[in-house]
């Protein structure tokens, strides 16, 4: 659909309905321009893109090629495309930067914007830049500051329109116009009414700013499912609102009910992003490391703990089989299985928790409700388990007949995957009560747990069918 | 902060702005009126809540009481009831309904969840459902049918609101109130203009309009940043264009350039919130299982493939080991080892299949970059992987007091690793190279195959060293 020398052109207004280039041509023709070195050439067409194109162009090229990039980006949408881009990207621009032009990004960014960006900068750096931003912009992003990160109050910013309850639409729309010519809002959903102490006493859409008389009174257009979030609320549970009532932006109050700023659908939708690339990570085992890491050795850094915890686990494996030395030296036959068992019921383990784990998540699995579900995940578990089983019995049959090692070793994985099940689907529940997050706690916790119980009974089983 | 006898009250407008209940104390409030029958408390309870809510509390319970719920809804919002919840429940719920209740049903829906619904009738009932609706509304439902469900015609409505291009300020705005007060649309953030042949020639926001001189021709007001969306776009490139520009809402366009229906933004956050679940499931080998399955048999027979990958890859493994019989039952400590190297292979390859699937999802690693990446990956792993090995074999040394088996295994280990690494990172890469979705075959495979490899390298390096 994209051709290779599409030529957007972003800011001549007859051509915006066009299609957009595809990132991953404009990565190849600044690439070959970049090594031509036809600095002009790139500047025109960084002219011609969203920032948010530039910054998915530039996510796709390494530390040097990114500089060069964002040092051809025009000045004043340099602050659009920083925003856009990954926290460790945007950490390393911002070492480059003078203190000066860290503060021009700041004043041009809306206040939750910036107050993200001055959470990466080291301290003494960034009391001297905020010293050198204008008073209102740096109070606004001290305030945020304040706010935890992952809450309510580090998503929201505080541009917005209020009005008096009493006021009329004629003078909303004003305010409206205020906001969106003055200080610059585009994207403004509501009007909300406020008392003299600030506090919320309701929301105006301004569809129905539009299609009101212009002399009513506001409060009567008072839209009823105004819904209204704690600053204090974690991100996760804002993301959760916003998705249960279908937002696409909503107040934030305080403890005394004041309207202190408000969230955007745009944040959120980064939030829900954010949270599955998380969860992915730690079921993984990768953690925190973000894909664009360059450090190899933070990469491995965050990578090592599972890795850890896989080889103590295993290690009780070693020193298991070693008890078992002398039986294994007369019915070799026994190791020839520990791969297949502990492999099952690893996955099985897993099974069971990926879909436990999901189901905490949404809300489709009650914590008051889990006895159920375990049992589904054991009977579900089983019967795979049992097909698995009676398969391998069969192989075993045919190749060494003998029904006992059948008997043995299929009996063993029917038990080993019943205990898969119970600890792949217990685990996240447990985690879950102790108010921990299950995806965090599991993934290769749950694998190899699954590996060190699993082999104990396989051991136990076999030895005791086969050496009576 | 949300206490069990909450008692919310949806409908009554000086009460919106409170916190709304929380679905886990409403969960059990309606539990236990089932278990004492007190079905007028629970529709009164129902009343209060907002369709979402309900949706939410009902995901919780089994079929029994889902029933039980659904039929205490109230008649006018059932429809929204329904349409929140998940598709195997909403499959249960219209078998139980009668004909003419899913053409109500239909009727009261926007046109996407309208087509949406009835895709999950079976034929003869569709036919019979809609041939009895509202001429227009069938038609509606039966051209969105025509669309692949999961492409941007299969997640548009048809409601909207447009006007020639020389229309005035004023005239667009009698048609915003038309189509709010006669159609019953609610979120309108755009009107689009269209020439004669419904090509699409721009949009203007309401902010826009709201702000204008009443007598301009709209035209005039186009928005700059409008972004269309071709009509067969995949929904998962849907949602990047919504992300990557932080969309609300976008109009839907054919090839002949056509305004055939636009998306809204809550549309697409259930798409980014199922992508991410789907990736999930097929990570942990549970595929398109649902949450709420509750048809054992089916669950099992989703699971049962990659229990049957890893039957058939483990089971090369047996044979592996059993073709070393002779070597193992005079060293019999090499089988000591089987479940950790196979364990640590297994995580590392597991940890770059992770990242790069991610990286690959997002852009950050462009198709046509990758051996920078998988040499990326091979030393991180190599890193790690050394690591292990080195705290290994001095276990083993001051174990066994052997240094050649500390060398063995130590070395089997870092080969293991590495190619793990390799596995790991190449495997995603090349199914994206052939249009496969990484996430859907990576997972399970990945960690058969390095099983597979590592233990062949395993064995082959320790029998090496050691029989020397």
């Amino acid at each position: 659909m994209e051709s290779e020398d599409y030529k957007p052109d972003y800011k001549d207004k007859s051509s915006t309905l066009q299609d957009r280039p595809s990132i991953d041509s404009l990565h190849r023709i600044i690439e070959d321009q970049i090594a031509d070195e036809k600095f002009d050439e790139i500047r025109e067409t960084l002219k011609t893109l969203h920032p948010a194109e530039i910054a998915d162009l530039m996510s796709g090229f390494g530390a040097l090629k990114k500089n060069i990039v964002f040092d051809l980006v025009p000045r004043e949408i340099q602050h659009e495309v920083l925003i856009e881009l990954e926290e460790s990207d945007q950490e390393d621009l911002l070492e480059r930067m003078s203190e000066e032009e860290i503060g021009d990004i700041l004043e041009n960014l809306d206040s939750d914007d910036a107050a993200d960006v001055a959470a990466l900068l080291d301290e003494p750096v960034r009391s001297r830049v905020l010293e050198s931003t204008a008073d209102e912009d740096r109070k606004e992003v001290e305030h945020l500051l304040g706010y935890d990160e992952e809450s309510a109050g580090g998503l929201m910013s505080l541009e917005m329109v209020t009005v008096p309850d009493h006021a009329s639409v004629n003078e909303a729309i004003k305010a409206v116009r205020y906001a969106r010519e003055k200080v610059g809002i585009d994207d403004i959903h509501y009007v909300y009414m406020v008392d003299d102490d600030l506090r919320l006493l309701g929301g105006v859409t301004i569809l129905d700013l539009l299609l009101a008389d212009r002399n009513r009174p506001v409060h009567e257009l008072k839209y009823k499912d105004l819904i209204t979030i704690p600053s204090g609320l974690d991100q996760e549970e804002v993301a959760q609102r916003f998705q249960r009532y279908d937002l696409i932006s909503a107040p934030v109050v305080n403890d005394k009910g004041q309207l202190v700023g408000r969230i955007t659908i745009d944040d959120i939708v980064d939030v829900i992003q954010d949270e599955a690339q998380e969860d992915i990570g730690y079921l993984g085992g990768t953690g925190e490391e973000e894909v664009g890491e360059r450090n190899i050795l933070k990469a491995s850094s965050l990578r090592l703990p599972w890795l850890l915890v896989s080889f103590v686990g295993e290690l009780m494996n070693v020193f298991l089989i070693a008890r078992y030395e002398m039986t294994l030296a007369n019915l070799i036959i026994i190791a020839f299985f520990i791969p297949i068992i502990i492999a099952v019921a690893g996955n099985v383990g897993i099974q069971s928790s990926t879909i436990v784990i999901r189901g905490l998540a949404s809300g489709e699995i009650p914590l008051h409700h889990t006895f159920r579900r375990v049992l589904r995940e054991v009977l579900v578990g089983t019967l795979n388990g049992t097909i698995i089983a009676l398969a391998l019995g069969i192989v075993i049959f045919f190749w060494k007949q003998e029904v006992r090692i059948s008997i043995a070793v299929g009996a063993s994985m029917i038990c080993v995957v019943i205990i898969a099940a119970i600890t792949g689907s217990l685990t996240p529940i447990l985690l879950k009560k102790t108010k921990q997050d299950p995806a965090h706690a599991c993934g290769p916790f749950i694998t190899v747990t699954n590996d060190v119980i699993g082999l104990a009974i396989y051991m136990f089983i076999t030895t005791s069918i086969l050496l009576q």
